[in-house]
């Protein structure tokens, strides 16, 4: 029996690789002779990288870049793959959290700092890019990464715009001939959690413009100016991305990163399924078992256990998740997951339960495991 | 498939019955065809009578009796089975709560009341009487019951003794002749979850005269007056029950008991679960689930899930427990239990665990039948 444990990390008490390990501690007991393949995930944030390298060559990388507002910064990003494969997450150069809030102005914050961390991997010779989006500070739709990778934005008199979304206003024309050589030479693979279109009122402006400073005003001025963006972009693109689901994402970088490559969007969590081989790993598996800290209904919401359970359904392989805790409305959860385990064993106060998680997640893993082998026994 | 539900209460939160529906609930979610049997149950104490009256015809009756210090108090007890069975509780008539603090003399205490619910069950036809030990305030070795039931407790000058644990030094004579004449004609199951002896250090006196209000100096003169009391009752009974397991329950009381009666002492558990007749229910069950509120090593001690999990390993049928909580430690649970779930989905406070139980245990029962139906699957 060939049983894969793909988790996320449990936050705040443990790493997804010590989670594969207590699960197989727990069916251990029960299960001593299957086979066990460990999948320790991350879903496009934080433990990301980790996921990432496992038993892979991998190297972290740190180069000063402009931040949002245009101040140096040291972005640290990775190569994976023998330095074949770039890892850069947005945030690392161009992310809210890099400013004070006084300085939260997406008028003029701009991704030009993600463009050259991009540059950076192209010249470093690269063949494949892995982009995170998520925790963006600007909303310029990207056009900070085409102008730091060789691409002109001029204005009607030719002049090149300065960076930022409310520069996009003056935008007259596109120019992309001095391009980075090497944009034509990549996979570039961009991995996004969100499904809001570019413009309007579900798209990146209105839905996210306020969290990164922007007022009311400001909010229809940059709806204006990236929907203008977006339709001088049409000729090049052949095509109007104003409502392309996920081009919203990151205050719409993918509209730039489209100008310049030839963009695959991605959820977080199967960006990082495909690049670590999951389908090959999966194969002939008879079971699949994830989890994370917590799982309710925004697990539905592209977080790990749900991306795997997708997988697992597509493959019909049957997924059972272990989470830390489960939120009181499960329902929905149940038409991807075969079971739901909650791993806390008593009305106990987070602490307790973060510093228990080893002994209980082995626990729940163990009675599961015992239930599943009753079950060969039973069904009669 | 024949599954039998067997939970104690959920103290604080869900009766038995309840936790059966819940548990019901849930199982039939993944198995609609099996059979269900219900067996709510309890260990001897709260919910005993519930337990035990459960589709049966059963009148609450209230006699009026002596407390243990002698004064009129009014007892519960219960006529089952078509009037045919007494279910009586030491508690009731000669229990400790029913004393203020400063009258808990177990020197004077007496089990007399005890003894009156029996003459009057007696004088009511019963067939069968069943007697609950456990939170006597008596340490008179059931002194008292054979008094009220017309044995007579002689001293050498042929007077009769006061009632109370210390006028037994006086005993000089057991006079059984004008006993209860129907003492012979019953069946006398006596529930008793301590396996102490009648005297010395882990006996009646030792073990639990302080917490009856005795002194150190009291306890050896307690443990002085039952042991002769044991003596001077071997000639009658053909033992010495000095070191008999279970007759340092209550005081002692079985001692007394054994004079009048053939008693046979079980656990608590077990008498509910012959009284249920829930051998007969196990037969042909595939599965047996049981639970309480919280499972930790205490439930080893006589206590409702494990002794449906003894009477289940007897006959080879598999048993699951479903918790509220569970302890830190389980390892020895798993020598009797296939599997142990606690229904507490997260970190919370007790209020809102308990508040929760119902949803929670029936999704607690849903995830355990999933497994068990997938285990039929995946097994290969």
């Amino acid at each position: 029996m060939k049983i894969v444990i793909a988790p996320d990390s449990f936050k705040e008490s443990l790493s997804a690789k010590a989670v594969c390990e207590c699960i197989e501690r727990g069916f251990k007991v029960v299960f001593p002779d299957a086979e066990y393949h460990h999948l320790p995930l991350a879903d496009g944030g934080e433990g990301t990288v980790e996921a990432l390298t496992q038993g892979r060559k991998a190297r972290l990388m740190r180069t000063e870049v402009s931040d949002p507002i245009g101040k140096k910064v040291w972005a640290n990003w990775a190569l994976l793959d023998n330095d074949k494969t770039a890892l850069i997450e947005i945030a690392a150069a161009s992310g809210l959290a890099l400013l004070a809030p006084e300085d939260r102005n997406p008028n003029i914050t701009s991704s030009y700092g993600t463009g050259e961390l991009i540059r950076t991997a192209l010249d470093q010779g690269v063949t494949k890019i892995l982009l995170g989006l998520g925790g963006s500070a600007t909303n310029d739709a990207g056009a900070g990464i085409v102008q730091a990778l060789g691409g002109k934005l001029l204005s009607h008199t030719g002049t090149e715009l300065q960076v930022g979304a409310s520069a996009l206003t003056h935008l007259a024309k596109i120019d992309l001939s001095q391009q980075h050589p090497r944009c034509s030479e990549v996979e570039f693979i961009v991995a996004c959690d969100v499904s809001n279109p570019l413009t309007g009122q579900r798209g990146a402006s209105h839905v996210f413009g306020r969290q990164k400073g922007a007022s009311s005003e400001m909010i229809n001025a940059l709806d204006a100016a990236i929907h203008h963006f977006a339709q001088l972009s049409i000729p090049i693109l052949g095509t109007d991305h104003r409502h392309t689901p996920g081009f919203g994402a990151a205050g719409g970088t993918p509209l730039g990163l489209s100008l310049l490559f030839d963009i695959t969007i991605k959820p977080g969590i199967d960006m990082i399924l495909d690049e670590l081989n999951a389908d090959h790993i999966m194969q002939d598996a008879s079971l699949m078992i994830t989890g994370e800290g917590r799982m309710d209904t925004q697990t539905l919401q592209g977080k790990t256990p749900f991306g795997v359970a997708l997988r697992a359904n597509q493959k019909g392989i049957p997924v059972i998740a272990i989470a830390g805790s489960l939120g009181k409305e499960l329902d929905p959860l149940y038409t991807h997951f075969n079971g739901l385990f909650a791993s806390v064993r008593a009305p106990q106060s987070l602490d307790s339960a973060l510093s228990e998680a080893e002994v209980n997640i082995t626990s729940s893993a163990r009675n599961v495991a015992a239930m599943l082998k009753l079950g060969a026994v039973i069904n009669k």
